[in-house]
């Protein structure tokens, strides 16, 4: 079975944009592209919530090359961006056979309603977060309500912009 | 000026208690045990938000003796317990002129709304999570919608528990 890994940045108080979905409040640094760049190479499949695809296509980031991106909205009315496969029906079906599948690892990218129906299936294995110092205050949150899910640390790593990178393994149900 | 710490323990997801109030999830450990007496020594009065007083009175903390705990609601009818004075009328004037008395340390527990105006009147110095390594889904949120805060880290921590001990200073405007 592949690694699905939940990974965003997020503000210190669960927010990952603002709620006229800005992010000019995330902090880009070699440090941290080093880290994405490495940890992209252990992958191969993006899943996108429809929120956070559209703050990326907003943000300018078209679709992530060399990998293949789902972008999973019942609503979306729009095409999807060039680069993007929309799916629209059976999100967590067809996340579970893409899962089954052989390949690289996937990774969730924000999360919001999509990713509590993948928590809640227990589809993922692994959480991220690129905590960023700050209080938002307000904006498009990151978790929704939804079932307890037990965590195990793997590593905590305080960056040099002051972010800090915690990764967690799902404790599987 | 007394420096006002805003610290708490929380889940990843950023509740304080299940919305039962339940804080069955909170990993006490010696080391915590150790970090939280030596911070005690550092402080003599406690601000408590109205719903995490009443979790730590219901989890049987009746009062935190050697420090002065106020208790801050506008609504609630019941006595304080045993220990605590309730400041009923004008938290944020009482919080103010608290922090310019002579003394040592004042630590906010938990925060929501009083939180909330606190942080507003730029009051609060530090922001200290003890984050757990668990998304409870729900509860009693530790964050409400407020002004954005910027934060500047001063430590990041993982504790042998599974734990986070993130700590970091408010940028004051």
């Amino acid at each position: 079975m592949r690694k699905i890994t939940f990974g965003v940045a997020n503000s210190l108080d669960n927010y990952i944009a603002r709620s006229d979905g800005g992010v000019d409040w995330l902090l880009w640094t070699k440090e941290v592209s080093s880290i994405t760049s490495k940890f992209w190479k252990t992958i191969d499949t993006v899943l996108w919530g429809r929120k956070t695809y559209e703050v990326a296509v907003r943000a300018g980031a078209p679709s992530f090359g060399n990998v293949k991106n789902y972008v999973f909205s019942r609503h979306m009315k729009k095409k999807a961006a060039k680069g993007f496969e929309l799916i629209s029906r059976d999100a967590v079906g067809f996340v579970r056979r893409l899962k089954a599948e052989p390949g690289k690892g996937i990774c969730l990218m924000g999360g919001g309603e999509f990713g509590r129906s993948l928590f809640e299936s227990d589809l993922i294995d692994e959480v991220v977060l690129n905590i960023h110092p700050v209080l938002l205050g307000s904006g498009i949150p990151l978790f929704h309500r939804m079932q307890q899910i037990d965590l195990r640390p793997i590593e905590c790593r305080p960056l040099k912009n002051g972010c800090v990178l915690a990764s967690y393994r799902v404790e599987h149900r």
